[in-house]
């Protein structure tokens, strides 16, 4: 009998990471300074970033070693277990075999240790003593404090002030791993002081935050910044996932037909599915699809423009270029805040235009509602962002004509987003579909290039 | 190198249980019907429990076996991973092996759902088509709502009101699973009525709580009652957490000196001693220690006396043997809500009695101190019940003269605890010793018996 999990020994944790870059279908178009247009060099990034990320973030090698430090981290929950959703299948009464990658089993209950981990690992072997970063809610925040603390470094988080005060329990998660977690805007740095002079009140963005990290990054010697999605590093990072599904499914002796991941950034799409895409791009597998799925109150990859863009609202970051509605654009408040991000991942977005993978859009009522089905199969309540690629998963499945296999990345688990499905129990949430007129405002904002 | 976690194949998963009935160094007395005095038989149970949990609660049978249905959703996380805690060992610098079972990776994120699978499926064997339980702050409500839901089950719980108020994120994961949770005292029960009758604002306690769900079954023909510690089929269904340990310790050559486990009814503790305490009473390893770790607060096993009392405050349940405070002992609130139990499971307090297992308490502000120090070396943020064993675990390896191989129960994760985390950062926490007085007075409650 097939088992429920399929669980790969310690041994076989992946010893090296796989940088898609040695096989995209065309040059990624290089990262621009914004002041004077031209392609950025390492140089430009020593201030806020470890040489060795640096290099990696440029690297067209395609396998990377993951140092033996790291790889004993990764030992307190990885390989993480595939799943095979027999009774989810039961449920859609559906031909299809539905596989997933759970990522909840990590300390900090999502993907984004894998990167967290590396990131702090770099930045202790080059000297830094502290990292800053920025949080929305705190997903993001809580890998890089739980990584931090392994690697003997500080941390400081700047947290989305009305996140901070509404959302206390990943700040607490924070601190229990040693953190320091302010509220952005903080009068810590001169940006967050700018903003407090002119609304005392500011409830703070991520674009805040982000420039306050940076700032704190830049202006400290023993002190680097870190970024949880959309870099090449951080992508590639994530790619363990894929790696260990490949042969976890080899076990079994399954292939997918379809992989699929929600996209806020791109970094938990881009871990599970760039492995096999190897295969697509290089190999003999190209009939693979690979489906990324997106909010439409966020429709970046479905209804963006490829285009050079600023990463941040504050015009701070490089311009790279990719599917984007614009950096000013402001997305409805749906509870993925995770996917709440105007671009996406450089690599996922060439890809994209490539048509090498596939966008989907979906609703978040639909979303909450495959998630409470999954729950009731599965068991484990899953993110609202994760809950995206459930939505995706079960219409792929119920429209299956024929045998069919299907893998999915379980990106995290929801035991800090109940309010959100309180609110869909009652009947609270709102669908939030984003108007063309709204895009089209946006777009207006993109900056003049080449 | 030996690995991180120990894991066991799902074929490895036990067949049976192990009732520690059949090997107990001297007969369990039986639980007595308060009104007559006389040991209560099987009919007496009947209207509230399903005829093979009743069977299951007086068997003599060493082994029973695990119905397929119940290791089938077993399998859904099961077998649980044993990590070795080398991280922990390296902090405490001790001579220690230290062994932890990691059972926050069920859905509801505790042990609870070992016996609320069982007891949902026997249920639904029986033709019961509801389950009505209580719940203090909602791990055994959760575990119970997830296991009826997968059996098609309805369940309806009683969680006390102050609870069901303050902290509604476990109340929204039972939702989530399909349950009705009420808060407590409702006016749907004789009992819930004539206690808002008395006092419209009643906040509620688990003993209400308790009445409340045992009448909504002794008067429903389709519904049962189900309770989550105390019982023997209840610690019988916890031993798979043993029987794994046991297997897991084999691969790398491994046995206990010491085994050890928080109490507040007992199953998380009895789940992972019973089955090496079988080698204890019968086998070779006589010189094996088993150590219950409570809280000062409420110190049933370190400061109570054996004799028989009511399981509950409200005098509704038979009267059991065991150690105990009193029934109308109220402990102080600690945040470990789940360990504030005035007495023990029976078959626990025999073994107490009998000298085969030991007993330790501690105060709360120490507990999160090594919760805390887990964090930061193992990387799981632990419930503050759980906090209990880890302290006591450092305590017996710092105090190590040569090597030693520890095991304990690691019982669940404190996604939803984090608010007292961050009570014992800001200095808030405060101990509470029970003095020698309060249970003195308690005692005097105790019913005259034989």
């Amino acid at each position: 009998m097939e088992p429920t999990k399929i669980i790969l020994d310690e041994n076989d944790l992946p010893k090296d990471w796989y940088n898609i870059n040695a096989d995209l279908p065309s040059p990624l178009p290089p990262p621009l300074n914004p002041g004077t247009g031209k392609p950025l060099g390492p140089q430009d990034l020593a201030p806020i970033f470890p040489m060795e990320l640096i290099k990696q973030e440029m690297s067209l090698e395609r396998h990377i070693k993951i140092p033996e430090e790291v790889r004993e981290v990764y030992r307190l929950w990885r390989p993480s277990p595939l799943y095979r959703a027999f009774r989810l299948e039961k449920a859609l009464k559906t031909k299809a075999k539905i596989y997933y990658k759970w990522e909840g089993v990590s300390p900090a209950g999502s993907h984004k240790p894998n990167t967290a981990i590396a990131q702090a690992y770099y930045n202790m072997k080059e000297g830094v003593s502290r990292l800053a970063t920025e949080t929305g809610a705190g997903q993001w925040g809580s890998a890089l404090s739980f990584a931090a603390n392994l690697f003997g470094l500080k941390c400081t988080v700047y947290m989305v002030k009305v996140s901070y005060e509404q959302k206390p329990y990943r700040r607490i998660m924070m601190e229990t791993w040693g953190a320091e977690v302010f509220p952005s805007p903080t009068n810590k740095t001169n940006s967050g002081r700018a903003i407090l002079k002119q609304d005392p009140k500011c409830p703070g963005s991520l674009g805040i935050a982000i420039s306050e990290a940076v700032e704190d990054a830049a202006t400290h010697e023993d002190t680097k910044y870190s970024l949880g999605s959309v870099l090449n590093h951080v992508l590639m990072h994530q790619t363990v996932i894929g790696i260990e599904a490949k042969k976890q499914l080899e076990m079994v002796g399954e292939y997918p037909d379809v992989v699929m991941g929600c996209v806020g950034g791109g970094s938990n799409f881009a871990g599970i599915s760039f492995p096999f895409l190897h295969d697509k791009l290089k190999g003999d597998k190209k009939d693979l699809r690979a489906v990324a799925v997106e909010p439409t109150a966020c429709p970046t990859l479905t209804r963006g423009i490829y285009a050079y863009d600023f990463g941040d609202t504050a015009q701070l970051t490089p311009l790279v270029k990719m599917y984007t509605l614009g950096h000013t654009f402001i997305p409805d408040t749906i509870h993925a805040g995770g996917l709440r991000y105007h671009g996406a991942a450089p690599q996922l977005c060439l890809l994209a235009k490539e048509k090498v993978i596939e966008a989907k859009a979906y609703n978040q009522i639909e979303c909450f509602k495959a998630a409470e089905l999954f729950a009731r199969t599965e068991g484990f309540i899953v993110a609202p962002e994760t809950s995206h690629v459930i939505k995706a998963v079960i219409d792929e499945a119920r429209g299956c004509k024929e045998e069919k296999t299907i893998l999915f990345n379980n990106s995290g688990h929801g035991n800090f987003d109940m309010a959100s499905y309180d609110a869909f129990h009652q009947g609270k949430l709102v669908d939030y579909i984003c108007p063309d007129s709204k895009i089209k405002e946006s777009l207006k904002c993109l900056p003049k290039v080449g």
